[in-house]
């Protein structure tokens, strides 16, 4: 019955263009899809840079195509114009509109601006295959057709969550992974090399550089697994809720036949939230997706400071490690090289320890039937989820895949270092032990000399003090 | 061989006593059990007023024992020894020595003050049993015996497991119980109670109280099943890895066998950690700890916050619930009633959260093998662990089990508010929908006054305007 | 004697160019000017959409014009050369070049690469205008020339608060104080409008709304305060430091006359570091700033949240305040209208904590003769200043200025408060007004009545309890 | 008229008495002077251990002294009234009293509870001197005549400002000082010690020892200077705003006369809030205190961390210093010594920033004409004050003070540095002198045989690379 032109993107118009909401008509600019209510956050909201990230309207792509399928199906919206708004859904997901979501980040705080964003732009696209005319709402209504059953306070919590679970699911998880096992892979390859531990920075008893990787290792694969449990709260959707929570003006199984439908187009288990007001007053999901990433960024920062302490030198500092010379560190220090990637690490962490301190603070201050601090939320968790996948592609290409151990450096610390006295605390007891580790440290002997000076005999010594038998569990005995 | 004496605890001398350590001899008060090296902490640590909590001695108190019983069942001690630190240990566990834990939180980073506190009070203790001289380590040594086996690297993190896995299962989980089945008693009270939501603090369309509630009720699972989560890592214990990790002065079954032991005594299913490096280098698993409880505080900000909202008034705020008087609430406005188990409950959250960020900065600052941040992280996840689960209890009685609705105000409110005329949109349109609100708004209307007066039949008004109905999904259709 | 032509900004090449720096040669854009150091940074910490930010750049400006005016007065640096760079400057000044510098915040923490993208962009520019060969770094070198007695140790931190003062004293300042202005008029304007006053969210003794509105004014005077005495660091500049603040390379009189170059010709009062080590190896200049930014949020916070609460309504809200209707509010209730500018204040605010908490981990962070978090720290608080001076003004235009007082609302709350029972208390005692104010409450009377009812004379009440009385100081007495 | 008895402070009775308040009676332990309030206060808030800090109720002493005589003087309250509450508040100021203070922090947002114990047991005192009956209000009335003129919300938030002032004038500020002078000192002491630079951790150009050390210096300094602006704030007091800041029951005499007493008494120099409204609204005075505190922590955060990498070692970290021994660093590793000072210093400045985290966002919650997050605020503060105070003089008594330079070290280290290349920048041009750097490195050379073998004369080298020359600033030319 309506003739879908296939006519590509875009608006050849100048000028402005009238468009209208309950408001009032107001002036968009012609070759711009959207409508008054973006245009007027356009206007209200121009607050610095920050943008509402794009991966958000991507998944209300996915929202406001499924949205249209279960209207169709069930009668509601016409089945053209339900296809119609899928067809134009699709191009929102995959970015070909883009540059028709200007709005910013720091606008009200229950994201319906940019749901209106969405709605106006898919109703005006839809209106220009339909040939019909830009701002006129017919016959595709931005509220009435393409944003049917829905509200803004389920819908953009659905979006935030879809959002979320891809940045996770398709970057951070795989990134984590791929660091692991570049790690991992350094740790078996080590594993026979001994070194001094150190606890407080101060020598300690020995292992080798295998374990202590493999310490690096075993916090990651912790640390992803504490992530992925958080997706369980992210797998849960609020659409359905509409308005606060109740359903009102949406039918019974809508919130089912949605998120099952979502859950086909993406390949996530996605479900129907099964507390709509707890989804819709809270951010509580999402709080938790951050608190994993800020734990995260934990790991990662001690991960990253021991590469760049290890690293120190080449002359006065640990330089167990040798990192890849990336760059020329200095402008004015010809020949210097500095652990760069190490420190954009450490950079980052805080960055994304500093964003979940906003999404707390957000989390929190939810009042009744929703939180209206969504924007700031979904805008740290995304912007922490970006800098961590991308951080941990270049931390493991640039640093970890390329550094190299400095051998003779970590066998001149096993040759000097005092405190394998340790292995002879359990034989000739911890006091007389320490009174050697003393002479040696005092008189600035080996450990070897001060032990045999102070009655230890060589054969008990060499039995005892191996450091490559140090790195592994047991007790000496004398026999 | 050696003949126990049964004596009460406690040391009748007074003055000092001469106790000595590896840096020479120092004098302690003579009625106490400590040694050298905890006399030199309270001198070079008296900072502040924060106290070591007890729970980490009463930990320690478990460890002692069980690595005893181990030590002795090996013969590496003998049993007679084993048997004695073990009874000591019993009056560490119970709460008994609990004065002659005197160290400051403020100390050296890997809790070694607080490990040789706990050595030289057995050793005292036990030799005090046996008739011995305190202080001469003899016949039972506060290293070679008590701490045989064991470092403050593995013993220190592993009592903050087990103090904090019992915070949790014995405190904040079944408080956190109570509030939760206290919150859903009071939502299935008040299911049938029609309320008008709010979103943006601005009237919305129509829900019941019971349903706003049930959402409380929702968080708090969901933030039991995520702090029950964080288990996982607490029960994974570092015992065993000694120094640095390698196990050097353990025998290779140490960690199984202690912790198979310790898993019995307490009831709780704890395990060798699968990488003591990890296990000792960071607290990664208290971080997770600590981020599930800010995550708590954030669920338990926004419900006290709703309540102190919900309850304000009498006569110029939202009042729509009546909050127990507990107390006067001014010292110069008489008869004034305050939310002030609401306004604790905030504030507990915010130092929840304070707490965290504290934890995970020094979560993020280990070194090599080792975290010397674990007194301030201990500290502070006891601290809100403790502040939480007296919270919630406090808030659960004075608060939650004793609010009133007050009916009168929340018909009122009902009868008077405009956003039930999104049931119409459905039918009428939004736009048309959007000059009925504002109608009644601007003429200072009910709703159905300015329904009518624009053209909505009362029949149809009647029929989709239902307050009740409008709390359920579904879409109002004509006919 | 070198002829510069005077070639527009633009290189028409297309393809690459060979660069080279101390690791060797790298291919660069042929349509860009910048080099090796450039090229390779933008490959190694490609890293999520942070850019350094341009302010930076201009800044950056600024010191290699002063610095090439200074080294050419000295005849350290041809006089042509020295102009041609100051020429160039000015080019960087403008923004005119501010696609030359495309790095990323996540990149060494000194800053260098900025640094030298600068110094490569300036030296490619020179040579175009010279018409020699780019890349050749010939006649006019990165770092002999451009960078000449000069480190990034020494420049960047300069180049942070070079910025930091501008986006200070041009932004933040002036939109504070505009928001201040219009806050004090509106607190004029309102000055005998009498109000119930609120504590604890309750009832509470009356005051007018020009007297709650000096209060927000009265914050935001002393946080404006407050942050004008954080410049006094930022004017402080630790040029002439160079690699490690001893001034090695650069000459004695070098900051002296460079920062009274930049005082000149930027209009600050800029001086040089009395202390260089720490003004290089600390930020602590700008850790200030951001506390004083971040106390600044505290207080627009509670300014914005309060307008929100005030505005709610309006049919079940507090609604004292009739907020501008900016836009419709809701995308499924019509004529919905929220307290946008609110929230997004609000989440402002929460943001520039979340930064400042960066800036604070990011500041604490600085090893022996660096701080070497810069670029996370300078990218924080530009942010920070920028989303307050832009905010502050949105909040004013839209809400402070345009927001109505609902007085028929105001005087209702007047007429059935009860806590000007307070003013009776000196005269009767706390404890038998105590028991009216109940009484009114329990019998839900007016406070007149249940005096009256409780023996207080008609005469007594009306002279004590007078509404526009009590918002002044003083005890009322019976005579 | 009314005969006052000597009696020392104390209850001889047993078991319980009844007290009352506007709630009804409720027995309190007889052997105490507190009220109905106060125990109703125990019971309702008995949360956790943390305590209302003793320090806010000594300066609720010179509040309570203050109001009598200035209430006095006016002819409100009779002279002997004034001069027995009067007498009984020296008692609270002198800590005689402090037993009688249980409250907890977590109570109401106001801090009313602790000004009604206040309240009540300066009454039940001044009764028990004269003779009367405890509990019966008479003829000393907590409310009508300790409190009169006063409420929680003007005295409570001044009590804070007192404490906060004294903890700051005479404990922190002196101790921050003490620590500055110390670190000069050594500055002083090794301003001739040539020691290598480290930048990203990294090797650079040298420095004096003295020169590192008065970056520390510096830095303390200008915390100093920040930490004293913020008293300022700390200055203005509430008193005299009464309930809502407008004053009522209060003369409008009152706040001056008061704070002029206060300033008489204290020493320190108060003045009444010019804006009561902002000053009980706000808690902003010290949320900037708080946020000036943050900032001292950064800066000792990085000190403290220089003092345990430079003191790593002893055989292999950087071990340029020699930290004092002041105690047995392992339980398991004998003779290893530990940076504990350091480690203690970290976690204090750690637990200042996290307890400023909650200063902030408690800072931030409060509403209309009260922030009733106060004890969160004042405890937190006071807490870091503390921490802060009592941490500085230990590490500067046991590390500062103590720390040994290790000149041996300090020496190869100068002779085996590359960064030196730095000064033939200026002569030999930046490119050359990488290739220098490089090879020294590569072929395992020092910078000298390097530098000769790569063609520059020994005459030259010698010249330029002088390190004590290279501490100051300079440029090398070749004549």
């Amino acid at each position: 019955m309506n003739r879908i032109k296939d006519l590509p993107i875009g608006l050849q118009a100048s000028g402005t263009r009238t468009e209208s909401d309950s408001l009032g008509e107001i002036q968009v600019p012609a070759d711009h899809y959207w409508g008054a209510q973006t245009q007027r956050s356009l206007i209200h909201f121009n607050i610095g840079d920050d943008r509402m990230p794009k991966a958000v309207y991507h998944a209300y792509g996915f929202i406001k195509k499924t949205a249209a399928i279960v209207n169709g199906r069930a009668g509601r919206l016409p089945q053209w114009k339900a296809d119609l708004i899928s067809r134009v859904a699709d191009e929102v997901i995959s970015g070909a509109l883009d540059s028709e979501f200007p709005l910013y980040v720091w606008q009200t705080g229950s994201g319906t601006q940019s749901n209106m964003n969405v709605n106006e732009v898919i109703s005006n696209r839809a209106i220009q295959l339909l040939g019909g005319r830009l701002g006129s709402k017919h016959p595709v209504h931005p509220n009435d057709h393409v944003n049917m059953g829905q509200s803004s306070n389920d819908t953009f919590v659905t979006a935030m969550h879809i959002a979320a679970t891809m940045a996770l699911e398709r970057d951070v998880l795989p990134a984590l992974a791929r660091l692991r096992d570049a790690t991992a892979a350094r740790s078996k390859e080590w594993e026979n090399t001994v070194k001094i531990g150190r606890t407080h920075l101060e020598d300690a008893t020995p292992l080798t550089v295998g374990q202590e990787w493999s310490g690096y290792a075993a916090q990651l694969d912790d640390a992803s697994d504490h992530l992925k449990h958080t997706l369980t709260w992210l797998y849960r959707l609020a659409i359905g809720g509409t308005a606060v929570g109740t359903g009102l003006n949406a039918p019974p199984d809508f919130s089912r036949e949605v998120t099952a439908l979502l859950a086909d187009l993406t390949g996530f288990p996605f479900v129907g939230a099964p507390n709509t007001f707890a989804a819709q007053a809270s951010c509580d999901a999402l709080v938790r997706v951050s608190t994993a990433l800020r734990a995260l960024a934990v790991s990662l920062f001690k991960f990253a400071n021991d590469m760049r302490w290890l690293g120190s030198g080449p002359r006065t500092g640990l330089h167990e490690l040798i990192l890849p010379s990336n760059e020329p560190g200095s402008s004015i220090m010809p020949g210097k090289v500095n652990p760069t990637q190490a420190e954009a690490m450490l950079m980052v962490a805080i960055q994304v320890i500093g964003n979940d301190d906003a999404v707390t603070m957000a989390g929190a201050e939810g009042n009744f039937e929703l939180n209206a601090f969504r924007p700031i939320i979904i805008n740290n968790v995304l912007h922490s989820a970006r800098l961590l996948s991308d951080m941990m592609d270049h931390f493991r290409r640039y640093l970890v895949e390329g550094a190299q151990l400095n051998t003779s450096k970590l066998k001149d610390n096993v040759d000097h270092s005092i405190m394998m006295v340790t292995a002879l605390s359990p034989v000739i007891g911890y006091d007389k032990a320490a009174l050697i580790a003393h002479r040696a440290l005092n008189e600035n002997l080996t450990l070897r000399d001060a032990a045999l000076k102070s009655g230890v005999t060589a054969a008990l010594y060499d039995h005892v003090v191996n450091p490559e038998r140090l790195t592994r569990p047991g007790v000496a005995t004398i026999n």
